[in-house]
């Protein structure tokens, strides 16, 4: 069944996702509907697989299921449940159709749906994180150790509070996302290597399939291993939800990491700051009116994503509560979670793209710093000035940057001709007395902390 | 551009809304994105019609534009912004193409982008309000109010923490979600009435359209007239952000009500209960696996769209902070709210659905009041004790409930036979001793307040 | 019973409230847990106060009542709580103590807990927004009103996406949140005042007080009447809690606007920006290592208060469920929801603190809007040469620029050479070449909108 | 200084947590505002052990800053704060007030005060989980397996969507909840064991430390090794964020599992179930109006906690953006996260005090079982009809339930006397036969598995 794609409702489908065709080849094949139902219909195989192997089933009735259930449709799946109201008993129904009568009754023999759907979905989401998001991420991370790397030594002004602190490299602000990045490839991919499945029937106590096999949850293992998962230490008629709800939450936290990145570089690109900039296009329209300007969009856009799905994460701690062996009340919520998925790699493909082509401007970056250059030498002064023995440094270094901006005079000026100071400058090394005068070097370890930090993380990750 | 349903990754698309002909038809013409290109190119519209009436520009280049504007599609507007990467300025290119050259600059003349986007969007949303989510909503409202007048004398125990409390009618228990949902269609009324366009200009202080006419904001004025809105009382790129924020609060605030209602009736339906049921077709499936069941499905996809679409708010809260006179972090969140629309509406037609066929089962409601039925005369025993001067009436029916929990005895066998009570049993009036012996009769104003309340929102809502 | 004020968890109470004696003395009397105990007592003084004058009750009851409800302390209803395990017992208990036999039955008279506790809740709600929240947000209002005149006409860039987009004045800027913080007010107002209590006590049916009053609904509506107070329209055992979610909306939406002007602040304070200031005190450390560091850090603590307490709306939206007529899931979490009032409150003293001292530099909004005055001029002479009649005027600026940034020549000397754009610049007046030549004028209604805005909103709240 | 209990505005301080002096006793020692400012004090200990160690200051300095940093107050801190508006220099200066001038200089020598901060709150978050939150779970822990032992054998009916769906038992219910539990102590120790701390400077780039140290990273390591802390990978100002909001997602994760737990339960205590109850003291009271009530109120705080503090994520999530070297605009959200601890804890002790004394009624199990008992064998049935050639087993067994509604009859005199399913009766085993008749032996693994689970955890996490 066609749509439109313009009566498409969600902004994924119309825009970020279904009009991309390469994300719709992508990642179609994990969060579309289609991809849920053929891998429900995988789950059937596994089962049928086993019951042969275990002899419950004829051979030839699970090739037949085999068969059957790779040529089952969405559309005929869709249809069939329009009729029954039943999504799953509606999946059974069009493979039992496509085979004879003998293999029917092993089609779903013993299972409950949600043996079925949530075995399918630990399967569907740790392929899409092995495949698509976790390959994308760290391609994404390769962007930015190159950037990282070539601007390690690029001096910056160190912003807190977004006012000037002491100074860094840009490298060394880049590595910042390098780490917390690294870090959340991390995290997804140890939580979706824990999905689980499960097929211990209606309640989970394997009340049906106990009937043929002895060790049930033998069984169990057995036909999840079909899908490289593992079964859920204890399951009701679904898997325990907190290893969907750590895995979303990797992925949510790892989108908050892209945010702030996103956050700075937009600020990064602030007319008044402009160290960093989006590569604009030649046909590109900045403003619908306002020729001159070319916004940062793009993490706008990043910012945005992450606002809209961020609060994903009270639906998954919702859905944690499922009464008794469970209600249903999680089934239509949890039909949204690759959605999440989706928008995620979308934006990781985004921000790949504009990273990739990420304009820095090293002379904005040096007449920033410039601006009060001086002034950051406050802190070493006032470090410096307590070792060599000052009572109550901090504080004369406070009145001296006061004076510093009611005069207009430099801090340096004013450090090397006050009297109070002079016998403590007189014990500093000339190193140390130049820190002071030029703080471009007073940059610690910005420079090598960069490069352990890409060290680390490419090694971590196999990069 | 086509898309195949099943490739789509929203369930609104596949499911809820895209896969249901007769909803895309209705809320299509408000919430899809050629919903949203057609309101725009509207905005566009009403400007150019303004600018000619001011003799800005010649009426026929109004009159191309409005023909113009009718015929652009979505498809087109979207190929055009692939290509310019904005998309505001594609649909006026689009608008352009079509008219003379004379005609041409009066196209999106002293707009900015946001005059046509933010004007479209509350343009968009008062309408749906007023044709589809405001009216289903009534419609359902008459449902629960058929079912509540149809039940105001049917006994129920009145239930608090899930225990028997004292008696009400099951009519008095839906007289709760009358009023509530009476309530929240007001809310949504109201807030839908008050969102607010603007056509103040890039930064919204009017720079460019005050080059024209030096009442600029009677101007805004006039073209917002034009599709019966009214100005924002401050903009800067944005209105005000608030208006769609108590819009939305009003629909999430809604939806909360419903999931209560569904939570009500989804227990109401556990088989211990068992005094309601959803309906269920010949050939409908229940269960997978146990072809018993008969499971209140409906009620528990309420509550997990509500699960779904509630977190929503804190997206539409983010979206209050907009740096200086705006950000675009707030552009690509707010392309979702029609689906929260969505999720609505099609909730509201589901409950109607069910509620219109919901089955209700009397001697099951007037079998669970017998279970604790005499119990419950503990509540009038205390206070008509109290009142005939018992010193401590709270705590001699506390003790004697507990003695009537003990040995099994009724609580009205164990209240006329104590000798302590008797002088006070002898002060009370033969209805008031009734009471005590048969609680039935212990309902209060729960019959007049039932129709008090249905009376009252049919008034409120002109029903 | 004492606690020492560090031994405390919350920031609240040993940090932003409680450790500032004024704030206590303001808010005390209705946030505190005494003052809770507090209202509790007086619902059952209303509630005697009517019985007494319907006859119900003797009126010496009904006036020592009164008495011994305004003796309970809160310490004693702990105590006997703790004995009981039942808040709303142990207060009645409390006050039975203290009257004579006679009056003892008619404490908490045919009421049950949450008659008292609902209405009590109402009552504290309501007239803390009367007498504390909206009173300081007029306050805080009137110092922004003040700023917003006084700078009405100092030129500022005007900024969208971070970029410099078209001039304003910075009394325009600060006119933005003139009129939402007005706005929220009224939206305090109107929601605080539509807070509604109950007493028609364990079900909602008036079960207990209609076996003494024919009329249980007009009974109800007298004892609110006591605490001005209106009935919910409905009520279980609780108000219907939609009255208090658009109460918590409108606080949450108000603390958002707080949130977006202190983040317009904090950036306006950036190092490279610089156009205003938080005013610094003499013995004022800005950074414990950094001594030339002067943080805004009290708009910081504004964003980090509002990140803090918007979530809590989701607790709200889930307290809308209820079971049957009513599970006590509520209970707890509403005891949080002074918190919310108590920081608003806090958050808005600091601000009217801050903000009564801005500093602000004309100089550098100056220097800043010189760094691309020029620029800004693309966009009216963009819509100026269309209006002129040149075909393809914004592309035709878009080039030029490009240009400009390209050459470094400024935009004018590019115009105003230009021999394509000459014949459309001789058909300008001289005051639109004036506008293309010096940008500063583009300022469109910016003067005149900011005292309207102001008025509005003066007029509006009754400043 | 002294504050009044009820004049305190938190719940958690004068209700759940600063009320009890048991809780106050074990938590206060890490949650309490004095143990943050204890916490920071050793941390600053642990600087100057390091610097004295490598001879950067002499032993005595150490030694002497050691002494002075036990002895600071809270107190005094706060009120230097109150001076000079910084609460780590306020505490830097109580502690240089306290030690001989030569020493002063290496009180917070080359810190920043996130240095501070950020490790102390990771000692403090990891020493309270390992002291107090792990060692809590882990008796309530035990608690649930003794239940679930205890009742490993006691037939209930499986419920699935509130409707009776097939047998388990109990403690096959109860089991649900040992693993989930069990998961959530190991994400709990997890990811507290990771928290990170840092010793890098006011930027991150050691700029002042490298001053003094050529390895400063190596000089942070040591620094943390004195609190067994581990440094962040890379950190700003602050240790990376995605930290915490492991941590934090953990502890609300686990709420979950409680709130669900507490869910089923208070469900099992509805009137009509009464499978289990929270015990009652002798004097407690159920209702202010209602003497007979006995409501699961323990289970319904569980519950409304959990709404209270799950929302808090949120915040969590926004505190991961922090714009370049940081703002400061997670300081005071951050200074709320020791709460959701205290709110765990307190309702962990909670629901360990209410399941050591939870009463199970094996009775009513059996009466609830025996309602649906006979038509829960639907599913066997089909399950078997179908393994012995019953061509569409499942619509069989459909329209025979609905019969047997229909005509009050019981499934297994329909299944019995059925000549359809005659034939494949006659191939059952007998004990399949006995199934179908008496469906409580369709129990499955439920006690097998039951055991296996509580071993598992037991193992797993040493108990």
């Amino acid at each position: 069944m066609q749509i439109d794609l313009y009566d498409c409702v969600s902004p994924l489908d119309f825009r970020y996702y279904g009009a991309d065709e390469r994300m719709r080849e992508r990642l179609g094949p994990y969060v579309s509907e289609r991809a849920r139902v053929a891998s429900e219909a995988q789950v059937e195989v596994a089962l049928a697989k086993v019951l042969a192997r275990r002899g419950i089933c004829p051979e030839s009735a699970a090739a037949e299921i085999e068969k059957a259930a790779g040529e089952v449709t969405a559309e005929e799946v869709a249809e069939e449940e329009a009729r029954i109201k039943h999504n799953i008993r509606a999946l059974v129904n069009c493979i039992r159709r496509r085979v004879r009568d003998d293999a029917k009754p092993y089609v779903h023999f013993t299972a409950t749906s949600f043996d079925i759907i949530d075995t399918a979905t630990a399967w569907r989401f740790k392929r899409v994180s092995a495949d698509v998001v976790v390959p994308d991420l760290k391609e994404l991370l390769r962007v930015l150790i190159d950037i990282t790397r070539r601007e390690k030594d690029t001096l910056q002004m160190g912003r807190t509070h977004g006012q000037h602190a002491v100074p860094i490299t840009f490298g060394f602000a880049m590595a910042e996302y390098v780490s917390r990045l690294g870090n959340r490839i991390q995290a997804i991919e140890t939580t979706a290597e824990s999905l689980r499945g499960k097929v211990s029937g209606a309640v989970g106590a394997y009340n049906a399939s106990a009937i043929f096999c002895e060790d049930a949850d033998a069984f169990e293992r057995e036909v999840l291993a079909e899908l490289s998962l593992e079964p859920s230490t204890h399951s009701t008629q679904i898997v325990e939800p907190e290893y969907v709800a750590d895995f979303v939450h990797a992925l949510i936290s790892c989108f908050g990491v892209l945010a702030n990145l996103a956050d700075d570089l937009r600020h990064l690109q602030r007319t008044e700051i402009a160290e960093v900039a989006e590569a604009f296009e030649k046909e590109q329209v900045g403003s619908s009116t306002m020729p001159h300007k070319r916004n940062p969009w793009n993490f706008e856009n990043v910012k945005s994503m992450w606002k809209k799905f961020m609060p994903q994460m009270v639906t998954v701690y919702c859905d944690q509560i499922s009464e008794h062996q469970r209600d249903l009340s999680n089934s239509c919520s949890q039909r949204f979670i690759p959605e999440i998925i989706t928008a995620l790699v979308c934006t990781v493909d985004r921000l790949r793209r504009v990273c990739s082509r990420l304009v820095t401007d090293e002379e904005a970056m040096q007449r920033n710093f410039d601006m009060t250059g001086g002034m950051v030498a406050a802190e070493p002064a006032y470090i410096l000035l307590a070792a060599y023995g000052h009572p109550d440094a901090h504080e004369a270094m406070r009145q001296l940057t006061l004076e510093a901006q009611r005069s207009g005079k430099a801090l340096w000026e004013l450090i090397s001709t006050s009297e109070e100071l002079a016998p403590y400058l007189e014990r500093m090394t000339p190193r140390q007395r130049d820190m002071l005068r030029d703080p471009a070097s007073y940059c610690g370890l910005a420079v090598e902390k960069t490069e352990k930090v890409c060290e680390h993380w490419e090694q971590a990750l196999g990069l």
